[in-house]
């Protein structure tokens, strides 16, 4: 079946597969991984149609639906209604273009020459973080390095290229206080703030993860490229865009996003007005993940963006890597905050992500989705229900409401 | 009655008050006058036993009454039962040593000496923000220069005496941003922060008030003398210790309140973990006082204070003059916060500190004891009886609650 699927022999693909650590045992298997691939190939990151219809178990049928040609009421239906008509004809119109089974080989045999391997949702080493992103959650991980980091406790440590000799200290101090504690640190591989805070978990003997924004075969930026071939001795690099991907501009706004649901907190170390950083503060407050600030002299324009995120969002102050601890796993420090946050928690966000407006589902599918325990989902449906943000129907299945209250403000 | 009720001559009080520019009417003004001085010169500031005697417009005769050698059952008259039995014998405990006539009349005569003036509460130049402090409220000041500069608009700039260059810079400009909006910049005149916060007020012509710990009189710290006779020049030095009075820190402390419940705002620009700024804070956030704290690198001991401030109160942070106007005539800037803060308002505050336990009052004793309007007060009684705060009797009159919810956790 799958030499007329993908339109390749079976065979090769199978030895590609092989050489990304993934010898297959059954025909299912190779298409669910090929498929993944295909994804990450044909569609942006965080592409919510390939959300709805990885949902609903038809990543497989719905790539075979576009390779041979599909009407947009296909996708519909696979998506059990999640997708629109308009929608669906969106999609099909923007995937169509990018639609060559030879590049989905191409990029694994690009992974195989450079020693990448795939890490799939249900592999261990795969981050349950990412679930936090709903539909927008990545199919597929392409790694360099160790694979069973990405689950472990983490911390982001993000911030400017344009960084100062203060804030370098400062992502240095806690890099390394973190190593200490056997954090994980994740961050972007980028000049300045992240270049620092990799160098010193690696000087510390800790454990760090490079999230690119293109393919991991081309380590970017060119200058790191001997600091990121340490980080995948040590650690690991990863990306969700294919082998031989360039990064582009969107494909760096969606890289943040990874970078926040991975972690347990995100701390920006240094910010100016219009830094990157502040767009995973962003991705972090959307999916409910801590964020801290690291303040700096106000006549610094390099900490501006950190000293607005203050101002204007629930992100807390950090002086010290042992309130980065505090604030990764929710221990109130010292007298506490009195403030009352409008913030939902990560279960809440969680469930609410995995709602549809169009199709019930039931609490063990929800709680499959989620990675969260059926108890645990209950309780926060229990929530929604009284925020008027889920609807419970006659047969206890359960739907995102249509006319939710507006979402809390966000930064 | 006066010569008998002072133990000095009417003539001798009377040209003492001339010379503070007080020439008296008539003797109730006479008693009126030197009952505060009096009071100021036998109570620490901030003693609400007197508060409540000024509550009932008893300072003139409990001031007769200790004089007389009164027991302390007069004094709980007097206080229409405000004061507990146990209360008004441990104040005439501590009063008594202290009652020397002489002391009030040498304290106005150093007044008349320095050219130091009497603001009492019904002046047009009585700060109307001390009401704020309720029991805790000054009942005279002593002030030298301009003596109509305290109730206009006006912000705290306060901070660390072991400032660094950083600090006094932030503080310069500000002060000078202040002036520039025909804001009066409140401070301590002590070394750093606040000396700074003065001298960019004075330079760029704007007008400056230096509140004392000790006397009027004596200009401390003595190296800011030049300084602060300057501040007299252009803006004003006042105190509600007596003239005479040395400082304490008991007095330092509670100068700090006064500071804060003049202004309409207080920014902290630079303080280390102990600083006696944070005790300004702590004030601030007691009356409802908008507080701002100026963040600086983390790696800053003098920025600690102010760092701390911000991860466990509600102080905003501040970044420029701009914010510091909006932070105290209480318009959002940018995105606004998504905060919900537990801090009241300063009319929510005023009313309660007005109300009683053990005596009712009608909402015009109300309104004339915070100084708000009759419908406000109404409003605001009306809030704080759904938080349990206030109780209203049969006869229309209120009363503050004998069981209250614990306030909200303050700084």
């Amino acid at each position: 079946m799958s030499s007329t699927l993908w339109r390749i022999p079976a065979s090769r693909l199978d030895a590609t597969l092989d050489r990304v650590g993934r010898p297959v045992q059954s025909t299912d298997e190779r298409d669910d991984l090929i498929a993944r691939a295909f994804w990450h190939v044909i569609a942006e990151p965080g592409d919510a149609a390939v959300g709805y219809l990885a949902d609903t178990g038809s990543l497989v049928a719905a790539a075979q639906a576009l390779i041979d040609g599909c009407t947009p009421a296909t996708l519909v239906a696979l998506s059990a209604g999640e997708l629109s008509a308009e929608a669906a004809t969106n999609a099909v119109r923007r995937w169509t273009p990018r639609l060559k089974s030879e590049d989905v080989v191409r990029a694994l045999e690009i992974a195989g020459t450079v020693g990448a391997q795939l890490l799939a949702p249900d592999d261990d080493g795969w981050p349950d973080g990412l679930d936090r992103l709903g539909p927008h959650r990545p199919h597929l991980l392409w790694v360099r390095g160790r694979t069973e980091l990405a689950p472990r406790p983490s911390v982001a440590l993000v911030g400017a290229r344009a960084a100062t000799g203060y804030g370098e200290h400062v992502a240095m101090e806690f890099a390394a206080g973190l190593a200490s504690r056997d954090m994980v640190v994740v961050s972007g591989g980028a000049y300045g703030i992240d270049g620092a805070a990799h160098r010193a978990s690696l000087a510390a003997q800790g454990d760090t993860i490079a999230v690119l924004a293109g393919g991991a075969d081309r380590l970017y930026p060119s200058g790191h490229d001997a600091l990121l071939t340490r980080v995948i001795d040590q650690g690991a690099v990863l990306s969700e865009t294919p082998c031989g991907t360039a990064p582009t501009r969107w494909r760096f706004l969606q890289r943040n996003r990874l970078i926040a649901a991975m972690s347990d907190a995100v701390v920006v170390v240094e910010a100016g007005h219009r830094s990157g950083a502040l767009n995973t503060v962003h991705h972090a407050l959307s999916v409910g993940v801590p964020v801290g600030v690291v303040p700096g002299p106000i006549t610094s324009a390099a900490s501006a963006g950190c000293h607005r995120t203050l101002r204007t969002s629930d992100a807390r102050c950090i002086t010290s890597t042992t309130e980065i601890m505090e604030l990764a796993f929710d221990s109130p420090s010292g007298d506490g905050a009195v403030t009352l946050s409008a913030r939902p928690s990560a279960g809440s966000t969680r469930v609410r992500d995995a709602l549809r407006p169009r199709r019930a589902q039931g609490v063990d599918e929800l709680a499959r989705a989620t990675g969260m325990s059926v108890d645990e989902v209950r309780a926060e449906l229990g929530l929604l229900q009284f925020e008027e943000l889920a609807v419970e129907e006659a047969n206890g299945m359960w739907r995102k409401s249509n006319s939710p209250r507006p979402a809390p403000a966000q930064f």
